[in-house]
């Protein structure tokens, strides 16, 4: 049997995944936008063959069993029924960034397990069909497939939702400077957060609203607008923290260092710095200016109190076989 | 001419007034619960002079002129035109607690200046007339006039929208335990906030929600049941915040040792402490609790860091004319 490794890059949302309207297939209640994060990658390799007594996962050099693996044996099954290979897999996964500094990893994660278990079964998939498969493992890890800034079509079932590419990573070189406030696990992940979402009396205006910033936002990037692009983004990042906040019960994912960076980030843009802020679930601020800028960035955020950290990002591509 | 002197208490809103459907008369988009604050007072004394030259306002000790006066002119306006009096006003006012301190004012103030001015010019209003005055000069001191916990129907003009209380002060022995965690005056007063409400994508889906945790509010309060209050005011006060956040321009209230109070409260509440935090426009923290344990939980807030002062304040009584 064969064997294949896939990487797969994390991204970040600028305009947020929240609430499912098919929480088993993962099809989403409103569109979303992302950009790939270069430096920060899984590394997956999937081979399958006759001598595994049963699928085995390694993540980053440790044995994984249930929930854990039973997700992964979802894309495994279906990438065995669809290639008709019947033989168990070893998936063996490295994160290159802390697995404890509250950077999901579930979107790289699955991207890569889609490409490297389709590849290694001997399936030759279409972008598309890796971004539907990716989904099935974690939603945002769709977006992860196509390269640079990309769009995940909320679609209406399995066929249609899926993520792909609006612009190509060299289209605006952005930088993401991850403000690390606090590095622990979280007290509830994502997977659960999104069944919760439509406890909050504010998720279905969200939701309505989302169809315009998305515009405002795929606009704002195909214009390199930074003004346009940092009032959508935190406008939109803060709409899903007040459904996750009032959602029943409430998740309240920041921090007190995360309300820090978002005063300091609009105190720098009103002094002419372009930099705007863009929080996912978890407390870790997603600080996104230009290229040119990075350093003076994050230097000042490294000197905020209760900033333990920075990581620095520039926009990846897509998710691929290693050479 | 005659004179008179009342004293109001400030109130804290457990289901928040946020955005208005009538900016000018000051009708609320939504019903409004509070309880007074006992230890937190206006004392204005209304003296009708023929001698004055014009009205003037001293406040804490200090000429006030322009905006400030305006507002109290409106007041005393209303009052001559109703009583007959022809004459100036010399209106002086003395708030017990630091105006520094980010605890609005307004409320007390309007309250003690509505019934210290109507009964300086000889009329004698009921309640409900007196709330409805205090509401013309600042919508929540409608709540300030009546004693104990407090609901303001929203109404649809200027008739119908006046605060009653629900329940006497003795009903429930809450505590009030105000964290101070930045005394400095606000960037945006409530007054412009109002005006900016309809802008966020989420204030109409909040104000549709208003019924619903209106009657979960009074109901917990009649009931006195901690529990059910701490969930619906929390979700509630998360909900003003949340359209203050995503109104254009965003208004981001929160201070870091705000959210440091917020996860403290849910850790004590967790462990059985009974607390419930609610915020107003600003960054202080009001944490609710039953009298028998707020030198616990003022002690608590004390220690945790950015928390700069805890004032306390039970449940307070109507505005009265001083004895």
């Amino acid at each position: 049997m064969s064997s294949a490794t896939a990487i797969a890059h994390a991204n970040i949302a600028l305009i947020k995944y929240w609430g499912n309207r098919d929480d088993a297939l993962r099809i989403p209640a409103n569109g979303s936008i992302s950009m790939n994060l270069a430096s920060l990658t899984t590394r997956t390799t999937v081979r399958f063959s006759a001598s595994l007594y049963s699928d085995c996962l390694i993540l980053n050099g440790r044995p994984v069993a249930g929930a854990g693996l039973e997700r992964v044996r979802l894309i495994l099954d279906w990438v065995r029924a669809r290639a008709g290979v019947g033989a168990s897999a070893e998936v063996v996964s490295e994160n290159n960034f802390p697995t404890g500094a509250g950077i999901a990893s579930s979107a790289s994660a699955f991207a890569a397990l889609a490409l490297a278990a389709s590849h290694a079964a001997g399936l030759s998939l279409t972008e598309i069909d890796l971004s539907r498969l990716a989904r099935r493992g974690s939603g945002s890890a769709c977006r992860s497939v196509p390269g640079g800034f990309v769009e995940w079509h909320p679609g209406n079932d399995d066929t249609d939702s899926y993520a792909v590419s609006i612009a190509p990573p060299e289209h605006w070189d952005l930088v993401d400077c991850i403000a690390i406030v606090h590095a622990g696990p979280k007290a509830v992940g994502s997977g659960e957060g999104h069944v919760l979402a439509w406890t909050s009396p504010i998720q279905a205006a969200r939701v309505a609203d989302a169809p315009r910033r998305l515009d405002l936002c795929r606009r704002a990037l195909l214009n390199r607008d930074f003004d346009a692009l940092a009032a959508v983004i935190e406008l939109d990042s803060d709409l899903m923290h007040a459904v996750m906040m009032t959602s029943r019960p409430p998740l309240l994912y920041w921090q007190a260092a995360t309300i820090t960076v978002f005063h300091a980030v609009r105190n720098w843009r009103a002094q002419g710095l372009p930099v705007a802020y863009t929080v996912d679930a978890g407390p870790n601020v997603h600080v996104i200016c230009p290229n040119q800028v990075h350093v003076e960035v994050s230097r000042r955020l490294r000197n905020l109190p209760g900033v333990q950290e920075v990581l620095v990002a520039p926009v990846g591509g897509p998710a691929h076989l290693e050479e």
